[in-house]
């Protein structure tokens, strides 16, 4: 079978850039693998565990003839890296990401691509709180959603190639507009994010013994936000810089709804905690039936 | 070996009474298990499972003759079921518990315990979002901490024998004061339980088809949080009116925090973000490093 790509660049090769790499050398998707990374031992890295055909530290020595170009670096470096790839990207080339926002993703992006690019931006619902080419691995996409936001614009032929590139990583892929991407992502996974990075942050403002006891005992709770406080922290402070309105909407309704909660202890109302507590589980059920959890 | 125990009463045979039962039947620490639960669905399904020797729903049924009787029920039930006990228990029997709440407990049951009878209160450090007994396993407990609170004129010869039944069960006992305890569950328990039932209520709130894809794309966060906010209501009602000055003091502060990150994203104060990133990132690996994640 010929493959879906004659050469695919990976522009970042940590978690996600290196997850796809094995994804598309298992499943056989691109004659060539080029990456880049900023970082040289990330390079050097990804060369050495074999994930790659060539390892660049420059961008565009790995976009050069790609006819697939995936941007999987941190938002903050989309414009710059597209400017440094342009010169060397041919007509009918398809540049896409895997970025957290779509509306900046874009906005960094386009301006920049030469006539005759193809832009297809889109977004993969995996990961893990670990980062660098060696926490990747293929089986990080299967049963998961790709998010696929063409623009209007958008070539028919070129969003059909990438969305085949993620169904064959075993994603299922879903269309959404760029503005309703970042909206559902804010609720979905950035508040997240920004939730539990302030609750371990306030556990590491206590004083020495009891942030001592909290990690100790964190089985009973905290644990679990620690997993997603240890998230790249580049990646998300971009990611809350570029879906800034969206972020801050969605904190404010939470912070509406944590000040009621508030209240209601102080003042001793079970019935309204006991209302509440009810209806998180069946979301709960929601996400377990939805085979997510 | 001669069991630690003659009769072990457990009046709750949710998820902690239900793996202790199992536990104690696993590891031959009670020559009697009986148990008793107010929902007589409960009480017959234990019987089923064979975890427990005798169920009931009387918890004096269940407490007659016992050595020891551990209270695993929301500890809002505590004071109403000390005082059914009371009349049942023999001079040196020991009343135990494994509430998430300590100083409230104590209020709870020791004003009904009858002259000779020794309270030695305690918490194990271990659960899932589940409830009920199906949901109990034997293997809850080993590798997690226990948390002893005696109280200054406990029974010397009790509190031993309470902390061997726990270590034997697989846990590592600790002692702590009942108010220190409640103060570093506040952080490390309550807090992020709060913050989850909060964040999922919010999501709750949100227009029917933005709900749907909440739930749909939750792997990319929330995911994690609906795990936590599925733990029994009951529960945990009766955790935060009985914790409520802890409680408040550490959502002051969580608010305070988030506050100062809101502030930062809308001036764009990515410096700032990634330094907290940093931090939060460090506590994750003591939390891998002392082995509870």
């Amino acid at each position: 079978m010929t493959p879906l790509f004659a050469r695919v660049a990976i522009i970042g090769i940590g978690l996600i850039g290196s997850s796809l790499a094995r994804a598309i050398r298992t499943q056989g998707l691109a004659g060539t693998i080029a990456c880049a990374d900023a970082n040289p031992d990330h390079a050097a890295r990804a060369q050495a565990l074999g994930v790659v055909d060539e390892a660049h530290t420059d961008p565009a020595a790995a976009a050069r003839g790609a006819d697939l170009v995936v941007l999987c670096m941190p938002i903050g470096a989309y414009a710059e890296v597209t400017q440094a790839i342009a010169p060397v990207l041919a007509p009918g080339a398809i540049v896409s990401d895997v970025g957290s926002v779509k509306q900046a993703a874009i906005a960094a992006i386009r301006p920049h691509l030469p006539e005759g690019v193809h832009l297809v931006p889109g977004h993969p619902i995996a990961g893990t709180e670990k980062s660098g080419p060696d926490a990747g691995f293929a089986d990080l996409f299967p049963g998961r959603w790709f998010i696929l936001t063409p623009l209007e614009d958008s070539d028919d032929t070129a969003t059909r190639k990438v969305a085949d590139l993620w169904r064959r990583c075993g994603m299922t892929v879903e269309r959404m507009s760029p503005d309703h991407h970042d909206r559902v992502l804010a609720v979905t996974s950035h508040l997240p994010h920004l939730i539990a990075y302030t609750i371990v942050g306030t556990a590491t403002n206590l004083e020495e013994q009891m942030r001592q006891e909290v990690v100790k005992y964190s089985a009973s709770g905290f644990r679990d936000f620690t997993r997603i406080a240890a998230s790249d922290p580049t990646m998300w402070r971009d990611v809350f810089l570029n879906n800034r309105e969206a972020v801050l909407d969605s904190l404010q309704r939470f912070t509406e709804d944590l000040t009621a909660l508030q209240r209601a202890i102080r003042w001793g109302e079970g019935d309204y905690l006991y209302q509440l507590f009810e209806r998180t589980r069946d979301i709960r059920r929601g996400v377990v039936e939805a085979r997510q959890a």
